[in-house]
């Protein structure tokens, strides 16, 4: 079956599936800085989309609507439809990353509560950070909706560090981003990998995008990326 | 009487005064790029001492509190002592500066509602914006203290655009400080000046410090600066 694109970004893409569901398949390739660097690490796709399904069913357990439906195959899985909103939103629980360099914020601070960031998806611009009144300005999110999202991000988070802190890990930050099903609710969609979260172990290894980003080797950062699975898996 | 320093910035000092009030004067000192270009204006620190008491007096009849009190001399008013929030608060009527670089907006594009804006300062990380979140983990306000600084920026907005828009003047976006007074009221401080806000007239003159960031000769600036003085004081 020839499968319709719908959208392709940096590492995944969007094909038509049935009336309500698209698919999205995780390509095998990873960047940083905003697309500036760019590798294809094979295996990768397949990592990413079981590590998305683990997740995806977590939150889902947890009565928390992403648009999960199930696995297609190793590299794909099936979703609901959703309109995307072009948003990166993040939850920090340690201070790590670009807040660091932004704000006089020192590497490790805890944030409790957690810091909630919106970001604009705008490579060109570098993800410039967003506030209210821009999300309302754009036509991206009302106020009262990015309160909602607010909300829905510190109870994933509540759910997602509970989960790996059995497991010993400890989640420094994550990225989400939503969309609108047809009734206009707002849902989880795009993945949750280690492209899009940062996690250590106690004794500070880093399982995490943050090994390619300091240049570590392929090799080293697909066998952090599988110890992951692994463990999430067990 | 020898005057006893609290604080200096860039372009002001201010002095103790009594036990209720400080003394706040206006150097001759124009700087642009935080800091980064600085030169000397004669006649400076008395039109923006004097641009600030219009300006006070404009607000305190429309009943929002600022922290002005009189004017001490050409170059110096009497304020009340206020705990200064280290924050900007910046609304925008019409598009231009840091925001056309930062957003996917263009020159000239009308936010009506108005966009406003919280940026830390800090000169050191080009004075980083800040969102509900940033700002309650530095302790600087709460959500709900944020949300009042809005209002009271809408407030303001209205009285000071319909004010210039009598005297043929078009109000692009100001800047304001906040303080709060010994019963944790939440006051504006610091400055109204060309320092502060972007004023056009209908012939698109210039009359703020976008002049001096542009490069023009500091005669042109002074010039705006004394022109607008005498417009507002009509």
């Amino acid at each position: 079956m020839e499968l319709k694109k719908v959208a392709e970004g940096k590492t995944k893409i969007v094909y038509e599936y049935s009336s309500s569901y698209y698919l999205l398949r995780f390509k095998d390739s990873i960047t940083a800085g905003d697309g500036a660097r760019k590798d294809e690490m094979s295996g990768k796709g397949t990592l990413n989309a079981r590590t998305s399904a683990v997740f995806f069913k977590l939150l889902e357990e947890n009565s928390i609507k992403t648009h999960f439906v199930g696995v297609y195959d190793d590299n794909t899985l099936i979703v609901k439809r959703l309109k995307m909103i072009p948003v990166e939103v993040v939850l920090r629980n340690i201070a790590t990353g670009s807040i660091v360099k932004r704000l006089p914020i020192k590497e490790g601070e805890v944030f409790d509560p957690p810091i909630v960031e919106f970001f604009l998806k705008d490579d060109l611009r570098h993800d410039p950070l967003l506030n209210y009144s821009h999300l309302r300005y754009f036509k991206l999110l009302t106020k009262e909706e990015a309160e909602r999202i607010e909300e829905v991000m510190m109870k994933v988070n509540v759910v997602m560090r509970k989960f790996l802190e059995e497991k010993g890990l400890i989640l420094y930050d994550f990225k989400l981003e939503f969309g609108k099903d047809e009734n206009g609710e707002l849902i989880i969609g795009d993945e949750i990998t280690l492209d899009s979260m940062r996690v250590r172990d106690k004794d500070n290894r880093i399982y995490d995008k943050d090994l390619y980003r300091r240049g570590e080797a392929l090799e080293v950062v697909r066998k952090a990326y599988e110890d992951f699975l692994n463990i999430i898996s067990r």
